[in-house]
């Protein structure tokens, strides 16, 4: 099969019309997707997106475009052949790569482009995502993986060493995910833009759909985080677990005091509590607000930050995102450091196809890399799955194991016609 | 005066046919510039850009122009009555700054449209770019920094301190300055594409030039970095000063194996040993190479990372670059944090518009910041200076002090007919 075409779609839900999404330093998000299709010879596309909130979509379209070459005209069987090549073929375009490094625009593209080939390789594998991936030998694991600027934290030896241990017992971990799911959080009771008797009346609707893990954004004011949480422990009460999500708004040591002002509420943890390439800054903060425990990762640009986030001691919770990340390879790449230094990952997901990527993200950690469900728990946000062909499950609070083919990117085709911008349905 | 319109050009040379400007990992650039014009209703334009190495230098273009809504329709009074709230809008746009925040495509195109706006505001006062800064009151300085982030290495009443107490001397440096310019150092002997033959004639014809300050580019293999250093001893001499450039090139142990191997060669310092992202990464490798020094920022995406990098003992040079920083605002921060850490300011340069730009960088932080000359060297490259109508100028080895109004940017009429991707007459 060979890859003939790439066309990209520019979608765009209007959210910022009801202000789902919003938090203290995206006020108005109108959640989209820079969309790509690789048409091929054979029976199959694959589809990939990165995840953007309006404004700039277009350069993403754009920017996967501009790395096509790496991808068009060429087999399959070539490009996953040696699939970690490929991506550092694509992350490393010897002029693109100025844009980034590894970083921004750029690397959203890669993203998207690198998961739609992976998109096509599991469906002409029959097998979704995650089972691509945990069908492969160690060795098959370790040769997706680019180690450049990883070596002084994990060697291929090491990652080695590290998956064949779980090997064994990857069956055993599988079968305990079909029977009970994968622990999932839900955000979509707290965006920062809802009145707090909104906030009262969807805790109480989530409670009773099952879900007893929840995050709030905070970062507006003391006072105002503070009746926040008030609002939410009262509906939840204390057996249910909370989050809160400051989205970048902080200076470090601010950070710390007003994290601080919110520990009557028992919160798992503070999510972007500052700027997200701040490794010293984070490693400052965890150690100052105690035993409430740092989260941050969806806009941390690449490995490189992952890795430096975890060397420092700086994070409690690896939040991955399969569209910052470069795609599936480099996902790969931080399971592996994130279970090296015994951290556990918890995808952010919310945005439109987040879920439903790393319900798979989940499954290939906890089969495959990490076999530990302690203290995991990946995002999940109510809104916008009507969008997707096979969009991702939840029951009483767990992702279930999805089991169509592929990356789960089809989309409806009435989502073309209601969210293309700026020609589509929902814009006019 | 009120800006009426924004337009902008994708100017592209051909360096790639001549292997100027080649290394480790980029290998065939074409030295590029988005180029922005701010037209007004009054009698001066503004111009800015940034660079890139010729394949998304249109993506660039494009962000410039999602950006344009912070400027276009405004006074050029409102605009820099608060500068430093105006940076603050535009890198904070709340929907495009998901592309980022702060890195990338759309912080380099935050650069041009900052810098474009700068450049307007010098001519309006009819004075060249550093003399406007090196004007300001050190309260005016400190409006112009975004301290959001930086608390935690210096704060505004720090930064009034560190600049007043330097401000009594102004004039007198300033006056040393005229007399003897400002120190460079050279690279254009050094590009990785050139044959050692070449880099001798090279050698020769600068040394004759009056230049005491050389950098190679190094990365492909030890035993080749070894010969390109002994072939450019042997021109130089000992007493000449040689850098060595590797460009994102290793990982963190192999950079200080590799570094060690050209210990006999005296070097100053080893530049981007790894990736820029890398502050740990760095901080080992400069513990690792003593007394060989480590320099890096040309891709340093923000004022978070030199941050970072200073409070972590992770450099001896810091390279700020007009164009990877966010404009003149983001730089001005950076040469605060690198006085307050005494870590010398050397900044990157070469490109097309580098070496125009940084030489009122430079003068800035000589005149109002450091106050220093002690290890200080601004980067030189010889080509594309041609493009400019107010090019940069060097004397023996100096840059002389620019007294043309504005930021340096305008370009003579036939560099557009020239470089204009893809229609101008050097690609057709």
């Amino acid at each position: 099969m060979r890859v003939t075409g790439l066309r990209t779609h520019d979608l765009r839900a209007p959210t910022s019309r009801t202000l789902a999404g919003s938090d203290a330093v995206h006020s108005d998000p109108n959640y989209s997707a820079a969309y790509v299709v690789l048409e091929t010879d054979g029976e199959h596309t694959g589809e990939g997106m990165t995840f953007t909130i309006g404004r700039g979509n277009d350069l993403c379209c754009a920017a996967i475009e501009a790395l096509a070459h790496h991808v068009v005209g060429r087999e399959l069987d070539e490009l996953v052949g040696d699939i970690g090549a490929t991506w550092r073929a694509i992350a490393n375009d010897s002029q693109l790569r100025w844009l980034g490094p590894e970083k921004g625009t750029i690397h959203l593209a890669t993203a998207a482009l690198v998961n739609a080939v992976w998109d096509l390789w599991a469906k002409s594998a029959s097998k979704p995502l995650w089972q691509l991936v945990t069908d492969m030998t160690p060795e098959e694991y370790v040769r997706c993986v680019d180690f450049r600027y990883l070596t002084d934290a994990i060697t291929p030896d090491e990652a080695l060493d590290l998956l064949r241990a779980n090997e064994p017992t990857r069956a055993a971990r599988l079968a305990e995910l079909r029977r009970d799911g994968y622990p999932a959080y839900i955000t979509s009771a707290g965006w920062l833009g809802y009145p707090n008797e909104q906030v009262r009346q969807l805790c109480r609707e989530m409670l009773g759909e099952g879900w007893r893990a929840f995050k709030t954004k905070v970062g507006v004011s003391v006072e105002s985080d503070i009746r926040r949480c008030e609002v939410m422990r009262e509906e939840l009460g204390d057996d249910v677990l909370l989050m809160a999500d400051a989205n970048q708004v902080w200076d470090v040591q601010q950070a710390i005091e007003w994290t601080r002002s919110l520990q009557p509420f028992d919160l798992r943890w503070i999510e972007e509590p500052t700027s997200p390439d701040d490794v010293l800054g984070h490693a400052a903060i965890r150690r100052g607000i105690a035993p409430i425990g740092v989260a941050t990762g969806e806009h941390c640009a690449n490995r490189v930050l992952f890795k430096q986030l975890l060397q420092a001691e700086a994070i409690d919770y690896c939040q991955i995102d399969a569209c910052r990340l470069g795609g599936v390879n480099e996902v790969l790449a931080v399971l592996l450091l994130a279970a090296k230094f015994d951290v556990p990952v918890c995808p952010h997901a919310g945005g439109i196809g987040l879920c439903e990527y790393v319900q798979h993200l989940s499954i290939i950690d906890y089969v495959a890399v990490s076999a530990s469900l302690a203290d995991r728990t990946t995002e999940y946000a109510s809104h916008l799955h009507e969008l997707f062909v096979h969009p991702a499950v939840v029951r009483d609070g767990r992702y279930l194991v999805p089991d169509a083919p592929g990356y789960s990117m089809a989309l409806v085709p009435d989502t073309f016609e209601r969210f293309t911008w700026p020609g589509g349905s929902a814009w006019r």
